[in-house]
């Protein structure tokens, strides 16, 4: 079973407009209302690729029951601890060929809160072969939780996928027990090394997945590098991975799914080709669809076989 | 009891941004949430005023829970009909100076929920010696809804309140049984007779109220003309209503106030001349406030006392 953790889910409305007017009323009729938050998206792209999953995080009040309520309209089993205040709403204004977010910050976690959620998960993590950690950390929670819930999984021999950025992966990434994996993009690796980086410089990212002291520890690191396909260092080799071009319809939530990939083949112990290459798939099946966090299997095989994976630099070129 | 009818509740949502970005995140860390619509603002001010009040409408879903939930905090009454579907979210974006809605249509109300209704409005209003009817009418239900509400309450012998506009207004004045009162802005008074109204023309209106035949069988109409006061028609005779000026803070919701003002009046038995100086105290008050629908009774001597309310023409104008 796979754990998939939301520490600060909303409920995401969307409203579609043709023009919005500023400084008077518009009125609207089809508005959307579905579960938000990266953890979420996880979650659902692994329903929907009937692989087990349960979703967790802090959920709380009546926004808190509509997003459990949502979840189980899409038969996405979910535990959350439930706090004593209402969860957020993010709103997504589309107009004018223009997307207009804004997005309430969320409760602020007491520290109650904070320890009940770390025995919640540690109860939860037992049953689960794999974690996914995606998202920013709501208010009140130090940047160390996420290295703090890495030490509870690690204890149980569970690996975690950390999809985060900024101070949080920081200070994951400086703690002494690490997650299984990580997954930056080539700007929030260059966040974390202090470095300008060209996602078209290959050899400029192989190297500091070799050789940057605060990466070595980590088993796995893909850097995805969208059109570019992604990078990976597993222990000391690299594999560079070669996707075909795709008609995007809407790339967000590529990573999340991507995350739910991997988070898969983990947890079936896919040989490392295959991992990466199920991960990519289910990257650009969510980028096929119209839904944020769907994906639709029945183009799987066409893609999977487009992809290419390769040790880099190639065993050929090394030689040669 | 003074039982005040909202037929399409919100949760209205208020989000202060010193500047909106368009086709951007604006991150937001003070949303407030409030129980929202017409109907709600009376009941809220009716409570206020330490008198008692029952909140009805249609409801449902979380957000209608959370909307009863926010009515409970504020100690208001409620016993609304629960239906099958999510009550609306109403958005109020403040930002660079302006004020930027977004107000969901909300639920498409069934008949089995509109014939549901009619019993429930039939067995609360029972309890009442007054009920307030404000605003627009969800969609699915007919304009003439409200008009066979009022069929409802005056076989009970109770008076109905009525602040609608538009196609539900007319339908209402059309049918055999009337509204015991209604209170028009002169923009609206316009609309109903097909003329152009000045608020400073006291006479044209005064002539409207006295011979437009759609309102002779109305016993109780108040035009409403913001700083100059109101004109009222009480059976045959017009009064005139001057009020002082103040330092408006927030003008929305004040005529719920005074709906609330004149429902109290009506419900203790008033004089007309103290109705209506009750009446526009309340309008006033709300409109001292930063709140939408609220008042602080503080002042209500001293605004009352200001007020000054006269026959028109004035007695001696005839005689002289």
């Amino acid at each position: 079973m796979i754990l998939t953790l939301t520490m600060n889910p909303s409920l995401d409305i969307s409203y579609p407009l043709k023009h919005l007017v500023i400084n008077n009323v518009n009125r609207i009729d089809d508005a959307k209302k579905t579960a938000g938050g990266k953890g979420l998206n996880v979650a659902r792209v692994i329903q929907m690729a009937q692989k087990p999953v349960i979703a967790t995080g802090l959920l709380g009040g009546h926004i808190g029951q509509y997003i459990q309520d949502e979840l189980a309209k899409d038969s996405i089993a979910h535990q959350f601890l439930s706090i004593n205040q209402e969860s957020r709403h993010c709103i997504a204004i589309l107009h004018d060929s223009a997307q207009t977010e804004i997005l309430e910050s969320g409760p602020t976690i007491n520290q109650q809160d904070q320890q009940a959620f770390k025995q919640h998960f540690a109860n939860l993590i037992a049953q689960a072969d794999v974690v996914t950690m995606s998202g920013s950390l709501p208010k009140g929670i130090a940047a160390n939780y996420y290295a703090q819930l890495i030490d509870i999984a690690n204890k149980q021999h569970k690996k975690v996928l950390l999809d985060c950025s900024g101070q949080a992966l920081k200070e994951a990434l400086q703690h002494h027990e690490k997650p299984y994996l990580i997954k930056p993009n080539h700007e929030e690796l260059g966040l974390l090394v202090n470095k300008t980086i060209d996602a078209t410089n290959v050899e400029q990212i192989s190297d500091i997945l070799l050789h940057a002291p605060e990466l070595q520890a980590i088993p796995l690191i893909i850097v995805s590098l969208g059109q570019y396909g992604a990078l990976a260092r597993y222990q000391q080799q690299i594999w560079r991975v070669s996707i075909p071009r795709i008609n995007v319809i809407n790339p967000v939530g590529s990573g999340d799914a991507t995350l739910a990939g991997l988070a898969i083949a983990l947890s079936e112990q896919s040989t490392l080709p295959t991992l990466l290459k199920r991960a990519m798939v289910f990257g650009m099946l969510n980028a096929l669809e119209a839904k944020t966090g769907a994906i639709n299997l029945a183009h799987y095989d066409a893609l999977f076989k487009q992809i290419e994976v390769n040790l880099y630099p190639s065993p050929h070129h090394v030689s040669g």
